[in-house]
């Protein structure tokens, strides 16, 4: 099944010639759709536990070919890897795709800490997230575009520099642009801007009973739209930045009792004030 | 400025043929277009203080007459009248509006409880929440869909049965569907729907520095949005409704506090468990 492609260990043109995409759900089938919108003439090889579903994907365009496990025979020498998967599973993944002969590798993990700890000997391995997805999961809502104009997290880590420059190339030939932290400092920030507004959205979306469900309004579906993820994906998340994530919900929690507070004073100056900030915060988006 | 029109104290036709809108933002606005659209022929007389936003919205053609403020000269006998204010100032405009002569008075307030048992000797005032609105404040936003598919909660309180059907197919006709609450549960239940949505969303945006919007997603633009809606809006909704406020805040700490435990015990069956739950009431919307 996989294409009989060899690329030595470059970049040919600023584009990668050959990219293997371990995971192909909605992240790692909309790389490959940007990929091969961008030039159709890319190698991209899946890598699947699921026959059917692999099958699917190449019949829809996605991949050029695909195995169901990484191994030297599935890898084309040299080329760029990327690890799609739930943070809990990346770190085996991207072993392999560096034993099997990929010349670089990178992730896409909504956590980076844990990933780029362990991986820090890596001299071939760029730990990234980019910040993109949706509610849904599976290559069948594939997207080429949801990466553009969208902001990507780039962990050098022990990585070598020439490594670093081409994973930062294919990152941004898929329209995103980057930003530079240290693993720690993007699961602290992460925590924040991502983990707590999906627990929140948990929560809004878990005090209200079925029958109440029709007096929500657009408030309410918007508010809650990414409580619709999976459980698996989230629960492997909110535990791979499980730290961050406790502090984030102290902090959540100490401000909804600043809300209550106010209510329980009737105070009308100490909530304008505390809404006055938030709104604030959203506007500057 | 105002029209001069006499409308008896019936419908003509199915559809009202005089509406007075005391307060032409976003709702009033909205209603306003949704009538012009529904029958270019229709009177709308709208109330507001600003004398260069009523001629502005009159320009627009949302309103075909207008006055500072309520009074017999202003509003045609027997007319709807519909009060479109921040809820703490809705039971002096329906009592000026039932005093100038309207034939039926309706509001549009996001908390019932307070305003119904204040009007509940009111034999022509039923009061009504539709389910329907977005961050965004001011007639300049107004669109005569606003309300097609959502849902109108109708508190019949005190009223008279013609009155209440009057009012009952004045809703219907700009698209909403109807639902019959007590005032009291319409309260208790929009605590969760709605006021305990946007807390979280003020939240979730209020924990977040500056500097890391950069690393904020679609999740976090999503669940926030509601956010930035008006301070004084919002802290007049949430003091009409403290009581139940307090009590969905209670209810969203608790929950949050559960997830923060799973996540201290690194309990994934639990975390799994939580989401899940969540995650099969948003997709029921």
């Amino acid at each position: 099944m996989q294409a009989d492609i060899s690329v030595g260990n470059g970049v040919l043109g600023g584009v990668e010639p050959c990219v293997v995409v371990v995971g192909v759900g909605l992240i790692g089938g909309s790389i490959a759709a940007a990929l091969r919108a961008a030039d159709p003439r890319v190698t991209v090889i899946g890598i699947g536990r699921n026959v059917a579903r692999m099958q699917a994907a190449q019949e829809r365009g996605l991949i050029t070919g695909w195995a169901n496990s990484v191994s030297a025979a599935a890898v084309p020498p040299g080329s760029l890897g990327v690890v799609c998967l739930p943070v809990d599973r990346i770190v085996g993944a991207v072993r392999e795709l560096l034993a099997a002969g990929c010349g670089a590798v990178t992730d896409a993990g909504s956590t980076k800490d844990e990933i780029c700890r362990e991986l820090l000997a890596e001299r071939l391995f760029v730990g990234a997230h980019p910040i993109a997805g949706s509610e849904h999961a599976g290559f069948e809502h594939a997207d080429a575009g949801l990466f553009r104009g969208r902001v990507c997290v780039i962990c050098k880590g022990g990585a070598a520099s020439t490594v670093v420059a081409r994973v930062e190339r294919f990152w941004q030939s898929l329209g995103l642009s980057l930003q530079w932290l240290s693993a720690a400092e993007h699961d602290r920030i992460l925590a924040l801007t991502s983990h707590l507004p999906h627990v929140l959205a948990a929560v809004a979306a878990g005090v209200v009973a079925d029958e109440q469900l029709v007096f929500a309004g657009s408030g309410f579906r918007d508010t809650t739209r990414i409580a619709a993820g999976s459980a698996d994906l989230w629960t492997s998340i909110l535990l791979g930045n499980a730290d961050a994530c406790i502090e984030s919900i102290r902090r959540a929690e100490q401000l909804l009792g600043e809300f209550r507070g106010a209510l329980e004073r009737r105070d009308a100056a100490a909530l304008r004030a505390l809404w006055a900030a938030s709104a604030e915060r959203r506007r500057k988006l």
